[in-house]
């Protein structure tokens, strides 16, 4: 399987199912650092990022922002002083998309690395 | 009184007691497009701010992050498409002091004014 971080985003279309269970479980194991996250019936995947003061924590919520635009595909980023809560779901199909798992995987690279 | 979005924050001593529910009715009406909200026992303010797409609502993020780094009171910024909910409390304090009514209040004007 090529590494989700290397995938680009499909762009999810309307009529794509939201991931089964089992799809989940699949790709989980490739971003094992994400929480899968179930309220109101609506899965995310989230990560806390930790930063040593608040001007690093918005640092990373602008690099995982051109990342964002870049791939067309747009997270919720939770900045405060010491850590970013980034969170992605596929609004049109109010779950979890093959997608969500690769821009996951892409902001662990950037986080990792800077790229 | 001075307009709170001309006032400078104090920086909170950890000796303050947070405001009063008599004193947040004071304040509040200066600021009256924000939300007291309370939770486990902590009263925070919070707006959201509406942007047509999500580039200008990071841009709004970084407008913010200036003004906390600025001012050294820093609040949780969520950014998204199309809009940032930014909260504002004292740490120190679990719950709101006078300086989380002069942030709202110049975040308003950054939004009105850009400045």
């Amino acid at each position: 399987m090529p590494k989700l971080a290397e995938d680009k985003c499909r762009g999810c279309r309307g009529g794509d199912p939201p991931l089964s269970a089992l799809e989940i479980a699949e790709l989980h194991p490739q971003v094992p650092d994400w929480k899968v996250v179930k309220s109101d019936s609506l899965n995310t995947i989230e990560r806390v990022f930790p930063f040593p003061n608040f001007a690093q924590a918005l640092a990373f919520t602008n690099q995982v922002g051109v990342l964002a635009e870049e791939q067309g595909h747009h997270p919720v980023l939770k900045t405060e002083w010491g850590r970013v809560t980034v969170t992605w779901w596929t609004h049109k199909i109010k779950g979890l998309h093959r997608d969500d798992f690769i821009m996951a995987a892409k902001t662990d690279r950037l986080f990792e690395t800077g790229e």
